[in-house]
């Protein structure tokens, strides 16, 4: 592998301090050998709006859309809940999406083991537990026009946004889905609300025609998006990869995250097209949590999502999978050793620092 | 009490065999005295469209305008999964709602204690659970136009939904959050997705404001609705009320039902305005559950949650608030004295078909 260029985000809240714990993994696969990875870094959410008004900069942007991988923290806090719709902080996370077309969220949900008991779920129910919810992230309600609110008179306001599907939008994202369950257990559920709305009824429409178009061989089950909650809550090993739109994506992978009492252990990826020169995807790589202001700075937050991030980076960008596998393998020792942070702790247990935390994970390397 | 006119839809799949067992309820009151209910019949969803082509017929619409109260069982089914989207079953349902203008939907979610153990959840995070969801029910995306799906040559279909809220709508639905926190634990939380959603940032100015006209002394939060999906897995007992909007609330609710490990013992209650003469609201009462159509006829449905829902009418329609934590302690009765239908059973537990549960409550009664 030549020289590869990530541009890191560190964002707001622990966004920053959980960076400077994959910079550290970074730097040990630097100088490993073998790979080579450049770093560059940039400003986004309310730090970038503190910087210069914007919640990303141009400069940034264009960083981005040049980058090999984005490296991204998390944005948002209650610092920023005033300033305008346009420069919110969400908004410099949404540009990146859009302007690098990131159309497929990869978001497993996995119990590690040692952590089974940090669930609130039942331990039988969860134990072992390893789903993939693959969500739409650049259509639907978060893009949708019009987007407005408008006033009425009279003291009345109306608020509007708008729900929109296109067929290519909604085949290239179960393609992905039906193409990552084959590397799985081979069986795919589409969740909508086709009952009550158009855009689900195309989209169950859609993902039926791509399934016989080529994936036949992949099991197909549709659900309704609020029984899927539900299916959640109750069983959810009876899933395996999900499928769903940008807003029950964001619904449904928040609470799955939540099941495995692991959400700060929960990396994602997102996804572009495979460029049809190179066949390389844009990307960019984040964990599921948020960014957490009211523990930012007290050495409370868990790196390991954000770690793990960097670990689908490895697999999915740079087709690393034996140093993905290494991380990976080097996050679970820390845990089996017994190294917690505050998250993932059981009562009484005892607690390390995020840098401690970070460090464990380099030395298991 | 003068004489009442109950409307009973019993709808699809389990909804007529749980109807019977409510008819029982009724049997025993207006045979106890004191109270005189007049019960027609009609038919919705997949039923009405195998009678007459329509989810609801004019006539059962009328009917359902002119009653005190309606009961409600379920609609939908696999049988009528390739209808026209204007006919489906689920139509009936909106339409009722829509025309009956019940823009507040009440959704307990409630643990009962003899039922702690059939949850997927720990014990300690769910044993005396007691949260209210505020959904509302006639606006967003579930009847925002357009609503279509539209052909745009090349094998390209368009599939839009939008998401409409005016500020007189969420003034109403907040208004009914916050005077129902008055009667329980006097805080409400309000989900919505400010951070994507015009109408979210609509819907959260509106609340913060109709909290400041009179209701101060209610404690307000705010969550974002992922977030909010989130915590409700983590630790649902730090919340009250939960008022949310049409989709959120269709989503958090059924979560919510499943953490309980309740499902088929949660009623709900879906209210209009009061009326500018007499005082009384429209009322459409209906289990949470839907209409199983995989166990109709087996005998193995829960009636529960629609008697419960029966019991939601006594108390919110006809204000015999006696009658109702009766009809309450009747349910909680059978469940101590160990009866459960399959649902609710342990592994292991012996179980009853649907008619035994409706009869042992009314034998409590
Ligand atoms: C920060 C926010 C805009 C974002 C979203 O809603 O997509 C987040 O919740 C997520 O899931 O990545
Ligand atoms: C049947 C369906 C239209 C309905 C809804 O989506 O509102 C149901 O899920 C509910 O929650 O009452």
């Amino acid at each position: 592998m030549g020289s590869q260029n990530l541009l890191l985000l560190p964002g707001d809240g622990i966004g920053p301090e959980i960076m400077v714990e994959v910079k550290k993994v970074i730097a040990w696969f630097n100088a490993k050998g073998g790979m080579a990875f450049e770093t560059d870094e940039g400003l986004v959410g309310g730090s970038a709006y503190d910087a210069h008004g914007q919640s990303i900069s141009e400069e940034d942007m264009a960083k981005a859309m040049a980058a090999d991988a984005v490296i991204f923290g998390a944005v948002g806090g209650p610092k920023w809940d005033n300033v305008a719709y346009e420069v919110r902080p969400e908004a410099g996370l949404l540009r990146l999406r859009k302007d690098m077309e990131l159309f497929a969220n990869l978001r497993p949900a996995i119990c590690y083991p040692a952590l089974a008991d940090a669930s609130s779920l039942k331990k039988d129910i969860i134990e072992g537990l390893d789903i993939l919810i693959v969500r739409e992230l650049t259509g639907g309600v978060y893009f949708g026009e019009p987007k407005e609110i408008t006033d009425l008179g009279n003291g009345q306001k109306r608020g509007v946004d708008t729900q929109v599907y296109d067929t290519y939008e909604i085949e290239r994202i179960s393609k992905v889905a039906f193409e990552l369950a084959r590397t799985r257990n081979n069986k795919v559920t589409s969740m909508e609300k086709r009952n009550v709305m158009k855009s689900g009824v195309l989209w169950n429409e859609v993902v039926t025609q791509t399934h016989k178009n080529g994936f036949e061989d992949v099991t197909l089950e549709h659900m309704l998006a609020d029984a899927g909650g539900m299916q959640l809550v109750r069983w959810p090993k009876q899933f395996d990869v999900i499928v769903t739109d940008n807003l029950f994506g964001d619904m449904l992978s928040d609470v799955a995250a939540m099941l495995t009492g692991s959400l700060g252990m929960l990396p994602s990826a997102s996804l572009g097209a495979p460029d049809a020169k190179t066949g390389k995807r844009k990307a960019l790589y984040e964990p599921v949590h948020g960014s957490a202001p009211d523990i930012a700075g007290t050495g409370a937050a868990n790196p390991i999502a954000m770690i793990a991030s960097f670990g689908m980076a490895l697999r999915y960008s740079f087709e690393e999978v034996a140093a993905a596998d290494l991380l990976d393998k080097a996050i679970a020792n820390a845990l089996d050793k017994g190294l917690r942070t505050k998250d993932i702790a059981a009562e009484g247990e005892a607690t390390v620092p995020t840098a401690e935390m970070g460090d464990a994970i380099v030395a298991e390397l």
